[in-house]
């Protein structure tokens, strides 16, 4: 045990100097580095998939009693113990059963996608891009393969879930989804026939100085240690661990779009605090991570949406925002702000999608991927069935002929050209699994909606501690909400607060 | 020689991660972060090491023809390949002929030595440094032993020597040093009865903003591209190349100080020029690495001192400097401006010192590090040695009983404590080689005043890169030397700069 618990402590200092690496490359490091950088990080990538698979930690896995069909060991093992096991087992079974030359062969056609896949969202050219996308559903394919997708009844897709939502299966997925869609759908249908909040303060100028200056206000607000953590800007708002107590986020900023930097900022926070808040004993180790990727997006929308964007938290926040922006805002409201922060108008792109129409994009990605990965839709295809789905869900037409018609449509999303089929269904998962802790959260701490009004997150700190962070990734998802709220995974609470919060908001 | 070069790839693609762990240290971790840095930079350093110092590297080298008497192999092989075999070899040895036992435990006497003596010197406290400075010496002098310090002649000190100025030896320095105290020490005598400059317009508050905004048109001016690497803060400038195409400095800023931050700037972009202007061959290589510690001070000093002290590069860009700060420099000319900057004040702080006392700070510790290897001076008779060579050689007086007597004193520099004993020379050679270069340059340049003065560095930059950028490390510092100017190192060359520029602004 001693020897695993040495090669995931090395491998964990790998993964977190890669993250260092990678962090940079995004956020500091000058234009004509990139080149190096790449081959720097292939290197270490290299050093850190063989310290994992050498032969010994397989050998040390089995002598611990660990296999494929009992990954937990021996069960006289301390709990701790055997989930060690089991995320050890996890990590190099997946790593293991990939053939070298196919993982070499993958990551460069990974790279090339993604650059054709740049090139093709910039000049809207789906055509330059469709043969990289038959490409990477060919080694998602393989993969789901190589890693043997379960049972007899488990499919391709289910082989590929599994990297980021262990335990899930699309059939289960389908039956959730199917029942939001209708609803949501329906819900926004009925929201576009109402009045609109006035949002027209928003379309005002906010100086990126003033808007840097009042989101470190916010993250201290909201209990982010900067003392373990930072924030800094980059093209695309992320959160990275660099160490237990280094976790940085970062955010982007526009003069003329207040909310995208703001909300990024709690958003990451909320990742981040996830992450900053394992317990003592699984740190350092492979447990101290989310429980997956769907349980850690329940973290940052918790913090984005169930408060970020709650009356109460505005209540409590706006006058210091107020303070920010004192022209800006003169004669608005924390109810006009409010208001105006939760403006339901679909659109075409799933990132500035609000809480409303959100799930939909995903979920059309969701079967769009679902169709692909299964043989049953042609990539060829895609553009289409993208349209298609896009008037159905959203009630958007897009004009084939356009010139950004597959730019804001099929390509505007980097998952599929980095092959990750089977990571969108976890945004969506993650609303729901949020809003069923939420509920209990809720139960256990009445006074919730005042403490938030009062800017006083220590009960709720703790809470999400004791509850959620403690474990890390020791359970599965399924576990973790089944100990937490003695429930499977369902889509009411979230469809509740959803259609309370909104139709109160549009009567 | 292909595997022998893939060799030097990796090590090298790992010692600029390394690099890019220790830049984020110094500019952004937040402060929890240091502890599991620490351990990363440890993995790190080892795997780095083992990959140098596998026995494959030693066969190869063998095979190649290298030994540690013929370090350069077979003469049938073109030259750049047996310049590389030189560096490689040199590399291994030092590396292999260390005892890992050892390596581990003076690598942990180091880490305490450091942490000591940053309390040693915050409470002016010599005792508690004591012990560790004991230790220090002896793991410096049991280094020199295992590396073997050459033939029969050699000293220790020599080995030691060796790692930062390849090919010197105590005594060569000795005799130039000797000639350098005397000259230098008589001048600052004659200088300290004339009248001092007027800087009193330097003691005035610059905003941190307005300082970091001019840095960055600054090193525009002196061709330093920002498309290959960047400025930031940190505690004590630096420079770091984190890649070919990805060099950073840091510097650090004082409202009411402005020269301290700006030379920084500039004495960091000498180094970062050097290391942005090794030749494509040399590319991603061992032997695009400055050719030693003094050379590169030659490099970043002739910017700091010989460019950026001069009247003609203030004449070209006082201007600007007085368009960022209009009001502090209203009726100041480019004169004031360049005799302040030039001020000879003797100061305890080496780091603080004008370019004349400024060597005699380094003879001063090169010759009590000398006696210390040699075990003619007790450590625990440094702090007295340290006062009377003071008084001796920059005229001042320190009070043993004032509260700072050894802060400001024996404790002010970390190399000590780091065991990087051999280390100081190098700030006095890099003098004496800048200016050795500088005579010839302005042989080949005779334009070189008037293309300052326009702000003009093409030539300059284009004669730094075919003369001396070139050779990486290809050749020993002597070698350059030779090549460059066909002389040895002489002090004449140096003296004249001094003593002409020093004994025109005192008259």
């Amino acid at each position: 045990m001693e020897k695993l618990h040495a090669i995931d402590r090395e491998y964990r200092h790998l993964e977190r100097t890669i993250a260092a690496l990678q962090w940079d490359q995004e956020t500091y490091l000058p234009p004509e580095g990139v080149e190096e950088r790449a081959e720097q990080l292939a290197l270490l990538e290299g050093i850190a998939h063989r310290r994992l698979t050498e032969p010994e930690t397989g050998k040390l896995l089995a002598e611990a009693g660990s296999s494929a069909e009992n990954p937990r060991g021996d069960a006289s093992l301390p709990a701790l113990e055997r989930d060690f096991l089991r995320v050890m087992r996890r990590r190099y079974d997946r790593a293991v059963k990939l053939p070298p030359d196919f993982v070499t062969a993958s990551a460069r056609a990974e790279g090339l996608s993604q650059a054709a896949w740049a090139a093709a969202r910039q000049n809207n050219d789906f055509a330059a891009f469709l043969p990289h996308l038959r490409t990477m559903i060919g080694i998602a394919r393989a993969k789901a393969e190589y890693w043997g997708f379960g049972s007899g009844s488990s499919t391709r897709y289910d082989g590929l879930l599994d990297i980021y939502e262990p335990g899930m299966g699309e059939a289960e997925i389908g039956v959730l989804f199917a029942v939001l869609r209708n609803r949501l759908a329906a819900l926004l249908k009925k929201i576009q026939g109402c009045t609109p909040p006035d949002t027209s303060f928003l379309k005002q100028s906010f100086p990126i100085e003033q808007q840097a200056a009042f989101n470190q206000k916010l993250m201290d607000y909201i209990g982010f240690n900067r003392r373990r953590g930072r924030l800094d800007t980059s093209a695309h708002p992320f959160t990275i661990t660099l160490g237990s107590d280094d976790i940085r986020i970062t955010t982007r900023y526009f003069p003329h779009n207040l909310l995208s930097g703001l909300f990024s900022v709690i958003h990451e926070s909320g990742h981040a605090l996830y992450e900053m808040g394992f317990p003592p004993e699984l740190r350092g180790a492979c447990l101290a991570d989310g429980a997956s990727m769907a349980i850690h997006e329940s973290q940052s929308r918790f913090w984005e949406n169930v408060i970020g964007r709650s009356r109460p938290f505005w209540d409590g926040l706006f006058p210091l925002l107020q303070n920010f922006f004192p022209e800006q805002f003169a004669g608005v409201s924390a109810g006009h702000w409010y208001r105006a922060v939760n403006e339901v108008k679909p659109s075409l792109i799933r990132v500035d999608a609000d809480e409303v129409s959100y799930s939909l994009h995903v979920i059309l990605r969701f079967e769009l991927e679902q169709q692909l990965i299964a043989g049953a839709l042609e990539p060829e295809e895609l553009p289409a069935a993208w349209r298609e789905k896009t008037k159905e869900y959203l009630g958007i037409e897009i004009d084939a002929s356009s010139p950004r018609s597959d730019a804001d449509g099929v390509l505007q999303d980097i998952h599929w050209s980095m092959g990750s089929f089977g990571y969108f269904p976890s945004y969506v998962l993650g609303n729901l699994y949020g809003l069923q802790f939420t509920r209990k959260l809720r139960q256990d701490i009445p006074a919730f909606d005042n403490l938030i009004a009062a800017g006083n997150f220590g009960q709720i700190h703790t809470w999400l501690k004791d509850t959620i962070y403690r474990w890390g990734c020791r359970l599965e998802p399924a576990e973790l909400l089944q100990k937490v709220t003695g429930e499977p995974l369902r889509v009411e609470p979230f469809l509740e607060y959803i259609e309370g919060k909104y139709g109160e908001l549009y009567h």
